[in-house]
This record gives structure tokens, C-alpha cells and sequence, in this order.
């Protein structure tokens, strides 16, 4: 297969160079290039009807040819918009400059996803500039709102339902458990997204003259952090685990055949001397198939230099819970704010808010869209293609199986070291390579079935 | 006694109006203009040989008068540094144009300690102007570092040690008990600054992929400070409570005599649905008597607008203790320390540094000087002075009784609802003029012994 390895790396840079970052307002004109950016490389891929669909919030991008007679359709998805880069004193180069170090390319959204997004876009164009066809049909869906789980594309899929007029959905948003080892996602945990404010006096109060009299909010987040998650990982929300399903034995057998060394995990992957999470748990139960609760920023009183001997009025917390299959968002949502009022210190008040939310998804292996992507990768990676789970959530897939009822192929891409929504965020150029290429095999066994 | 009530008004509004905030770099050239404001005001008031100390930190500002023979020489102290006025959007009037509202003028620093500086510097220059000389000497030392717990007058009173040349030492910081009831403190909490460091993965992590295996400085500190106080707020920390002093039952029972209505005190002075603190013991108790434990700030991860799916690898916590008669900071501050690396979780690393501490104080009563001090407030005020502590932190109390010898009388025009070190700061302007007739009643009193 011939390629211009030149001509894609600019493609790509010229994306990376764009900062749509869709969780800070003032990035509105960005995430607009960045739409139409895409919509420009839809076009000289071949692409008919390349538009964007604007909505209640950022556009999606569009794209289809479908001149593949009596030939599948795949829908195409991956999302222009990006994590914000802080904290950006981090980075070695800056984050929307893309610099090559080695073998890797470095900017936010190299690997999540703008890389992987460019990768199914160029697979595309390849195909159609060398044959002048593809051998399936494809609708492209490039979303803008994934890192704010936004509802524009939710209500798309709603809408469309049944009559989305494809057969199954090919996202490109994920990684590879190894470096070249192929893999295929099959599995991701949902997420509810919360903000928890706690306030006490109607004032902030000198902490000499009321220190111990006067409630402290950020004692009390301390004290309703602590209630909800024990130090040994385990949630202590009534309630919570009752839905959770078990990994079969079959795929708690496979993943203990993964290549996995926990202790390069801990100390070169992760950074740090020592795991936590439930006790009993493998790392792959603790982070696929156990639900989690994190807290994300924790804000209130005084943070500058030096010393103030303040008990603030009010603090806030950024709090999440990532869900497994069968947890529902809606019934641990509600689970978590009847017991975040159960543990509310006295002389404190405290209000939770839903800033997001997604169910956990399950894909079953049993379809020829996921056998095949598993025979394509096996073939580029020359390795065979194992199915994983994944700790992150794509809501998306949720709402394809839910409402469009196709399956969801995650074709992941990445590296466990590419330091998503992280400093130093990085895809492995041969990644970016081989993905174009296993994705363009994966349209030409697909189309030859 | 005469006073041009507009003249001091207008003179104590050119003081507030300096942002002498000395806690910030950037108005280090405020901290000057402040200290300048005094000189000039203790030339024109009629001391002698004015001039800064400079140091190694905000320079100090001394002035003298020391013409009355065979009479006791006062030390007057004050503070021309403030707080910084965040959070600024709560203030009804801004933090350093000041307003008066009623019988109140709002500015920070109006109280604290601005204010109170001025009523000592204005009954001198009222002394003076009236009677061309003084009952007995004075040397006045204003600073501008207590709110920053600052080293240079602690230097100079080391330095100078029973060398300071005065019999006590004035100190216009502290507050009435209740509008028109004079009060002198005579017991001071001290206090032990840190800053709580915890790091976690080498990294900021997805929370997706890695949460429920990767630990998370925020839930750290969560546990730390639930280790560090329990939720009925005693101080977990071994050894903590052995050194403190219980209030004497005479000191006990004077306190259950003063005018206090616990739900005036929660419900406006505090604004608070309930009051927290340690069971069984008394409002006076828990912020005079006990030590207490606050958290002033907590700083990392996300706190922006929005969704952020990370878990930081570094975050920090601004945490006091406020000490009691007769406990020791170096001591309180080497059990925290110990206790903080017992209770820091797995997988997180703990640093604590060490920004500031002062030792608490107890003065006596069985001397001329506050006995003095309570017969002119009685007098200027009609009503028996009362003798209160304070659960704030003065730390020069210590010094001046430690190097030099000297009991401190701590006369407070200040009150409960004053809003120290919080928006809407405010001075009772009754209690200025009035502070200014107490004061000079005391020296008058005390030339005539």
C-alpha cells in the first residue's frame, strides 16, 4: 500500500495545531475550525455530502459515499474536540505545537482523538484514490463535544434511531493493550459526573476567633469523600455493587493471558510506588469491571502563597463514578445524593449536581463487523487480535446499541503510555501507520465477504 | 475631650485606602506606602526620632516620647498590614475604598488592625495637642507583617531583649466581648501553619483508565485530614492534648457570666444552621480553651468550568492547628508531622512544610498595668471591664513576655461581627472614637499612680 507518510504527518499536525478544547468557552472559534477542518479533509477524501450538522451544541461533522451496492454500511465516528492541557507548565513542548520526539508525535488530542480520527479519514481517502471506490459504504460521524459529553450527537442518534442507515459503527478512540498487539475494545464503563458543593457559615470566618465552634466546608468534603469511598477502594454508597456483573470465567481466563506486568504497569506506566483499589481484585477487574469513585479538584478558601487563616463559607468538589455493566446512571446517581445527604456533617449543608452522566456498555463478540476487524488487525499487527475492556467511557456506544441497535467495533489505536488528558499527551507514529492500514484492510475483507 | 471626629475620619480613611496586603509580592510597594502613613502620622502626633526599622522583612515603625520622669514607659503596638480581601465579589463596598455604612466604616483593615493602630496613634496626638506633653513615656513599634506571621519584629525584640526600654506593652488587636462592654484579652491561642503536599502517580491520569487502581492525591488528603480530626472534632493526633491547661474554675465560672446567647452567636454572628466542635465543652471552651485543627485550602485536580476526567498527580492542603496554654509549637508541629506519615495512604507520598507558629499566651491579671487598663475602659464605657481570651493568635505576646520581660495589656475596640479576615470588614466607629478616649483615660490614669 502505497503512502505519503510527509503528506499525513502535515494533515495531522495542521489538526493538532488547532486547540478545540470543548469544556472552556473561550474556545468556541476553535472547536468551529476545527469542524471545518474536518469537513474540508471529508471532502478531498472523496466524500459526498460533506456537511456540518448544527445543533444544540457543537456541529457534527458529516460525510458519506454509498455506492457500495449491496454492500454493508459502516458508520465512521471519532470526535475534533480535546481535553484542556493543563496543568500546562507539564509539557515539554506545547500542547497545540505537535512535535515529533522519536517515534512518537506530541500535542493534546495526538492520540484522543484527533490521531485516531485522521487515521479512519485517510484509511478513506487512501482506498478511494487507489481504487476509486471502496469495497463498503460509509457514513462519517465526527463529533465535537466527547470530552464534554455533550447532547448534540445524542439527540442525532436519537432522532435517527433505526433509520441511521448503517449496520455497525467503527470508533476509532481507543488503544492497544501493547504496543503491537492488536486489540479490540468490547467493553467500557459508564460514568456519572458530579459537583458537590458544601457550605457552612454564611461567611468566611477568621479561623482563630471560630476554629472550633464554626463548621469547616472543606472538613466536610474531607468527611464526605471519606464516607464514600474506604481506603480500600471500596465504594460505600448503599447500594451500589447490586448490578454489577462479573467478567465470565472465560474472560477473566483471557485477560490473565494478557502480557501484563504489574509492576511495569505501577512503577513505569502509572508512577507510582504502590497500587490501591479493592483488595482481591486484579488491576483488570479493579479498572474494567469495577465500578470507581474519583475526585477530580476539590476548590474553596485560600490557595495563593503563603499563609491566610480563613474557614471558607463554601467549597466544591468535582466528584465521578465510572459504572460497569448492568449499573444504570440514573439509579446511581441517586444512590450517590440520597447518601451524600445521609453524610453531610452538621452545621453544614450540601447540594450535589449532575454534570454528566453515560451508561457502561458490553459489546458481544459474536457479529462478523467485530470478527472481522479482529481477522484485519490480526493480519497488519501479525499477531492475534485480543479482546479487551476499557476503564474510559464512550457514551456513544451506548446510544448506537440503544437506539440505532448496530454494534460498536472499537478499533483502538493508542498506546497505555500516551497520557490521555494529560501532559505529554502522545500517538505512536507507527500506530498512526498501521492503523490507516488495518483500517483499510479491515473495509476490504469486510467488502469481500 | 475635644476631637475633630471629620479629621480623624479622614485620616484613618488615607490608611485604609493602602492596600498594605502583605501576604501578596505584588503589594510590597503598598506595605511601604503604609508604613510611610505612619511615620508621617507619629511625626505630626509628636513623637520623636521616627523612623523604619528595615529588616529582613516589611520594615517596622518606631517612634518615641520618652520626657515624663520617673513615670513607666508603654510600648504601643500595632499592625499597618492586612489581609488579602478575597474573595472580592462578596464585598457590598470595595475592600479599600472605605464606606461608612451607619455607625460603621467597612474597608479592610478597618478593624484589623488599621484601625486600631490609629485610635493609639490619635490619642497620643490628642494628649499632645491638649496638655504639651504626656502622662507617662511611650515608644511605639507598628509592624507590617502579622497577618504573614512575619520574623523582623521578633528579631528586634529578641535582639533587644529586657533592653526594650518600656514597663508593658499596649496592644490595640483583639475585640470587645459585646458592643459596649469593655474587655480585656488576657489569653491568646497560638498557632502552627503547614502546607500538605501529597503526591501521587508521577503523572495526571485518566480517571478512566487507571481509576480504581491509581491513587489519588485529593481522596489522600480527603483521609488525611479525617485522620487528622474526627467528626466530632477532637484532634486525632497522638499526644495532642497532653500539655493543655484547663481554664481555672474561677475563669470558667466568669466566663459563664458573660452576656452570650448561643443562638445570636450561631445563627448571626456565625450564620450557621448548627455549631460543630467537641462535645461537652462550651462555646468559650472549644475556640478559647481547646486546641482546634482547620483546613484553609485545598488545591488540585479540575475546578474549572465543566467536566474533567483526571486524577492529579499532586495536590495540597493549607492546614492550622491552634495551640492553648501550655502547649508547644515545635512539639504540636513534630507530632503532626509524625502522625500525618502514619495516616498517608498507600500509593501516596505526604510532605509537610512548616509556614508559620507562635506559641499561645496567658497573661496575668495580678498587675498595675491591665489592672490599670481595666479601670479606664470601666470608666470610659460605665460598665465593669471583663477579662476574656481570645481564640486568635498574637504571637508578639509570647515574645514580649519570653525576650523582654513585659506583660501586654490587650485593649480591643474591636467586635464579634467585625468580619475579620473576610469580605466586609468593618470598624464600629462608636468604638473608635471611644477607643481613643479609653486610651488616653488609661495613660492619663496611669501618670497619676
Amino acid at each position: 500500500m502505497e503512502m505519503n507518510r510527509q503528506a499525513l504527518l502535515d494533515g495531522l499536525q495542521e489538526f493538532l495545531r488547532i486547540p478545540s478544547i470543548s469544556t472552556l468557552p473561550e474556545h468556541k472559534p476553535d472547536i468551529r475550525r476545527a469542524a471545518d477542518f474536518v469537513a474540508r479533509e471529508l471532502r478531498e477524501a472523496g466524500m459526498r455530502s460533506v456537511h456540518l450538522i448544527e445543533g444544540e451544541g457543537n456541529p457534527l461533522v458529516s460525510g458519506e459515499w454509498l455506492e457500495a451496492r449491496g454492500k454493508p454500511t459502516l458508520l465512521l465516528y471519532g470526535h475534533y474536540d480535546v481535553q484542556p492541557p493543563d496543568p500546562l507548565e507539564e509539557w515539554k513542548s506545547p500542547p497545540f505545537e505537535p512535535t515529533i520526539r522519536g517515534d512518537d508525535i506530541f500535542a493534546r488530542g495526538a492520540s484522543d482523538d484527533k490521531g485516531q480520527t485522521y487515521i479512519l479519514i485517510q484509511a478513506i481517502a487512501g482506498l478511494l484514490r487507489a481504487r476509486g471506490s471502496l469495497p463498503v459504504n460509509v457514513r462519517f460521524l465526527i463529533e465535537g463535544e466527547e470530552e464534554i459529553s455533550g447532547h448534540h450527537i445524542e439527540s442525532y442518534i436519537q432522532q435517527k434511531g433505526r433509520g441511521i442507515g448503517a449496520d455497525a459503527v467503527v470508533i476509532c478512540d481507543t488503544e492497544m493493550f501493547a504496543p503491537g498487539l492488536p486489540t479490540l475494545c468490547i467493553g467500557l464503563r459508564g460514568i456519572v459526573y458530579t459537583e458537590l458543593e458544601v457550605t457552612g457559615a454564611d461567611h468566611d470566618l477568621h479561623s482563630g476567633i471560630y476554629g472550633g465552634a464554626a463548621p469547616n466546608p472543606l472538613q466536610a468534603i474531607a468527611e464526605i469523600v471519606t464516607a464514600l469511598k474506604g481506603r480500600d477502594g471500596k465504594i460505600l454508597i448503599p447500594g451500589f455493587y447490586d448490578r454489577v456483573r462479573p467478567p465470565t470465567q472465560a474472560e477473566s481466563d483471557a485477560w490473565s493471558r494478557l502480557p501484563f506486568d504489574e509492576k511495569q504497569y505501577r512503577e513505569k506506566e502509572v508512577g507510582v510506588s504502590e497500587l490501591t483499589g479493592e483488595p482481591g481484585c486484579s488491576v483488570f477487574d479493579r479498572t474494567w469491571a469495577r465500578p470507581t469513585l474519583e475526585v477530580h479538584g476539590i476548590r474553596g478558601g485560600f490557595v495563593g502563597e503563603g499563609a491566610k487563616t480563613v474557614i471558607p463559607a463554601r467549597a466544591t468538589a468535582k466528584i465521578s463514578m465510572r459504572l460497569v455493566a448492568d449499573m444504570d446512571p440514573q439509579e446511581a446517581f441517586e444512590q450517590y445524593s440520597r447518601y451524600v445527604v445521609q453524610v453531610t456533617p452538621r452545621g453544614t449543608r450540601s447540594k450535589v449536581t449532575l454534570l454528566n452522566s453515560a451508561g457502561p456498555s458490553l459489546v458481544s463478540t459474536d457479529n462478523r463487523f467485530i470478527q472481522t476487524a479482529a481477522a484485519a488487525m490480526s493480519e497488519v499487527f501479525g499477531k492475534e487480535t485480543v479482546y479487551i475492556r476499557s476503564g474510559g467511557s464512550i457514551p456513544i456506544v451506548g446510544l448506537f446499541d440503544q437506539y440505532a441497535g448496530i454494534p460498536s467495533v472499537m478499533m483502538g489505536f493508542g498506546l497505555p503510555d500516551d497520557n490521555l488528558h494529560a501532559p505529554n499527551e502522545k500517538l505512536h507514529l507507527p500506530n498512526f501507520f498501521n492503523g490507516i492500514v488495518a483500517v483499510t484492510r479491515y473495509l476490504e475483507i469486510l467488502g469481500d465477504l
